[in-house]
């Protein structure tokens, strides 16, 4: 007897249980009508999307998320539904996942994998389940379970020991770089040993720092992949089974490394606007490569008439810089001004004058040019209801490379954690598709323009050097032994492994940004702002 | 046969494992040569300083940390040491307390109730233990246990039925308001039930966003307090044992509520400069009360002449203004300029002039003031190596009733996490020791002077509707009805809670500050930016 499974890859607004219950419905219905689905499979605690944090500690939220359970069986009939919800008993939280059926609830399932480390905090508001649960449907016998679950050995196993000939798991698995090979590596691993096919749903969408990227799939007994879901898209998609065994269907091809990686900072700046009901976005545009990929990122997310770009133009902005600017705007078809920072410069170092004479110039002059550019930034932003972009990359939020209130400021930061090298590569990919970053924008050194003739390597290592350590000491965490004895130089080593420990005030209060390495600035690496601890 | 033990209420840097070792070091020869100690208890994870968050995912920093121990028992014999340490075992890390004697480890207890909520994220870091341990020691058998273990009931018994005689407590606990009755009524309610005595050594200062208040005592079977050590201070004392029952010594006095407010935010001001590395601190002064409370703190803190104060005057701000804030300035006898914002306004209004034609004014216009005073207090913040201190309120932050990068600038904000009618009580409580704050500050309506006769109660329902709203909302989880129920308009509560919701995004910016209440703004609070929950 065959069975209809259909994957809903959602993309759901975090905290709005209402909207989430309808479009629950709504899906359900189609899956059923249009799609001919005896059952449809959601993402990880569907009703409050994934991660709702410390909203789950609200009484009324909680109560809402149960009472939608209700709500949805009263509402659909004819097609079961598999759906994440944060269930309450007596004083406790689970993480769970309830099959509704002809307006019951016939299983529920509470996750027994609680992941609390990276970005994940799941112990601080859920109490772990402690056994595997199995429902019988249209014959068969089906197993439930949530994500880390299934990257754990043993729980599958259990549900196979517990009469389970098929595996549902509902997910809401984030994004890094190459995530999706280790996620579906480890899955698939773990159905060919247990014997035991599994459907996999993923949420989509971005959260935050968070992108969720889709890429549902069905495994086969043998470990196969039968089939998988667009990655970073919605998609409603139904995989019919031959008794237990999955039918091949189409699977969609992954996106290589560098493509996925712009795909995933796209969808990232695109739910930003819309799940915050922006009108659109405006950035400052320096003529340098970071605001360049920005830019070109903004308009493939919201179209060129939702961006605005603004040239800040100071003495120390060179011609090729604003003709850079200029192109790259014409390019992509973005409205853009021109505003001469030079009268507010002007007016705080005269207010300033009195009590900086005698001082040397330093740090200081140039923050006052970033954070003049910021105020502008910030009162077309206020303004207009636009979001401002802000254009830093990883490298410099590392090193501090970057003017609080000034570059920094902003309401999201799209590539704070695209390290300067991954900045150019994606720029030059995006330049594969059509060209949109001048040729000079990618070959020019990098520099701030905030001093005579500046270039970052005055300053810093050359990016070629900085980021391998950066990555090393930031994501791997290694010591700056290991990092030298890898074949860096000590002074090298030394002088990027202290500004990373210097700067971590600065990283506090920078805006989000989206999240695609392994370890990102934010929720994911939480340091002391007050600490004596030195790398090297 | 008497015993002696040191109860060792130190204030360590977070992260500095060398220092800490020669700290610890230096405490216990104290303890053994001039207070004829047998033994000295120190805090939770001493040799680190707590929390060391991320910190603690560094291999090299848990080598160190393993190794301090070593070093520590070499150096030091003749009295046995207590002492907390992230214990490495295999890949797994352990919130533990060795106790040294005679150049060994004689004993080594892992902590088993983990806290992994609120401030505390110790279920990301560590593995529980899973037993007690108990050890003999000049005839006696001592129990060891850790902060959260002595807040849980069962773990006190289980030291009794495992032999202990008299159990030691090793803390981090950080300070909100009335925790310290809370926390004393706790312990001595276990101790009482369990009769065994416990010294409880709490560590003290400020570490980022928390207090520790010391306070670290001393209880006898009865469940009666013999000692307790200083609030807010380090201390080394001694209390003296007569079998297992602790000898009646010196109880410090505690503050009442107002006067420990006070205390913490002197404490975290004094210690976010000091551990942080700067000259001195310096803020702006508008002649409202938040800035003149902030002024009292740091001058408390610091003493006036590493305090620096601005006023930063506009065309908005009244006369009486400016004369309470050079009154303010003078009382407490700190250095300060003037630096009028018009040059820098005018400026930013000429270039912008063209792309705002046709548009009304609105909160833009009052946000370029507030960038404009945040672009020259930084300035002088950065020549002068000086932390600007923020002077937003809890009010303000929850309502987002404050300009991001304006008056937001800073590197701490000692008050954030104090409602304004705290806010004034507080500066009533600081009167009421010496007149620093001058009367009219205190009772003329508080304006953000931003456009021509403003006061918050335009935007915002009088702050004593507002502040117990808030507290409700934000500290209790309370929905809106049970506000409402509880007496408050609809439309205020509407107001309020709508306000909360919207301004996450601030928050996230804003630096860090002194947490007071049960539930701070920061790591404490963690709520989603792009949220659909809707309070009301």
């Amino acid at each position: 007897m065959t069975l209809k499974i259909a994957l809903a890859q959602t993309n759901f607004l975090v905290g709005n249980i209402a909207a989430n219950v309808d479009n629950i419905v709504k899906a359900a219905i189609h899956a059923r009508d249009d799609l001919g689905a005896d059952m449809i499979v959601f993402p990880e605690l569907t009703v409050t999307g994934y991660p709702a944090e410390d909203l789950l500690f609200r009484s009324d939220f909680i109560t809402a998320a149960n009472n939608a359970l209700y709500q949805i069986a009263d509402r659909v009939a004819g097609i079961a539904l598999v759906i994440g919800f944060p269930e309450r008993e007596d004083d406790k939280l689970y993480n769970s996942a309830a099959v509704l059926h002809q307006g019951a609830i016939v299983a529920c399932y509470r996750k027994r994998a609680l992941p609390n480390y990276g970005v994940f905090d799941e112990q601080r508001y859920f109490t772990a389940g402690d056994q595997p649960c199995v429902f019988e449907f249209n014959g068969r016998f089906i197993g439930l379970t949530i994500c880390e679950d299934v990257w754990r050995t043993g729980i599958i196993e259990d549900n196979k020991q517990a009469g389970a000939e098929l595996l549902l798991t509902l997910n809401a698995s984030p994004f890094n770089s190459g995530k999706i090979h280790q996620r579906e590596d480890i899955v698939c691993r773990q159905v060919k040993a247990a014997q035991l096919p599994l459907v996999y749903v993923n949420q989509v969408g971005g959260q935050d720092e968070l992108i969720f990227d889709g890429a549902s799939f069905v495994v086969n007994a043998d470990g196969d992949i039968v089939f998988r879901a667009a990655e970073f898209k919605e998609q409603l998609s139904v995989v019919e089974f031959d008794g237990n065994q999955p039918i091949k269907s189409t699977c969609a091809p992954l996106y290589n490394q560098i493509s996925s990686e712009y795909q995933a900072l796209v969808l990232g700046i695109k739910d930003y606007v819309r799940k915050n009901g922006f009108q659109g976005a405006i950035l400052g545009l320096s003529g340098g490569i970071d605001s360049a990929l920005v830019l070109a990122l903004a308009v493939d997310a919201l179209g060129a008439d939702k961006v605005e770009a603004v040239l800040l133009p100071s003495r120390y902005t060179q011609d090729m810089s604003n003709e850079d600017a200029v192109l790259e705007a014409q390019l992509l078809g973005v409205h853009y001004h021109s505003i001469p920072i030079e009268p507010a410069v002007k007016a705080f170092t005269g207010m300033l004058a009195d009590i900086f004479v005698g001082t040397a110039k330093d740090a200081t002059e140039e923050n006052i040019q970033a954070r003049c550019r910021g105020v502008v930034l910030m009162a077309l932003s206020n303004k207009q209801g636009k979001l401002l972009l802000t254009t830093g990359n990883k490298s410099e939020m590392s090193v501090g490379y970057a003017t609080l209130y000034g570059d920094m400021s902003g309401g999201f930061a799209p590539i704070k954690d695209v390290p300067k090298l991954l900045v150019y590569q994606l720029a030059c990919y995006r330049n594969s598709i059509s060209q949109v970053i001048p040729e000079r924008v990618i070959t020019r050194p990098p520099s701030a323009e905030l001093a005579p003739d500046q270039i970052d390597a005055d300053s810093l290592p050359p990016y070629d050097v900085l980021d391998p350590i950066l990555e090393r000491y930031i994501e791997k965490d290694q010591a700056a032994d290991e990092i030298i004895a890898a074949g860096f130089s000590r002074a090298d080593v030394a002088r990027a492994i202290s500004l990373v420990d210097r700067n971590e005030y600065k990283r506090r209060q920078s805006p989000p940004g989206i999240r695609i390495t392994e370890r990102a600035f934010g929720r994911d690496r939480r340091y002391p702002i007050t600490s004596g601890y030195k790398g090297i």
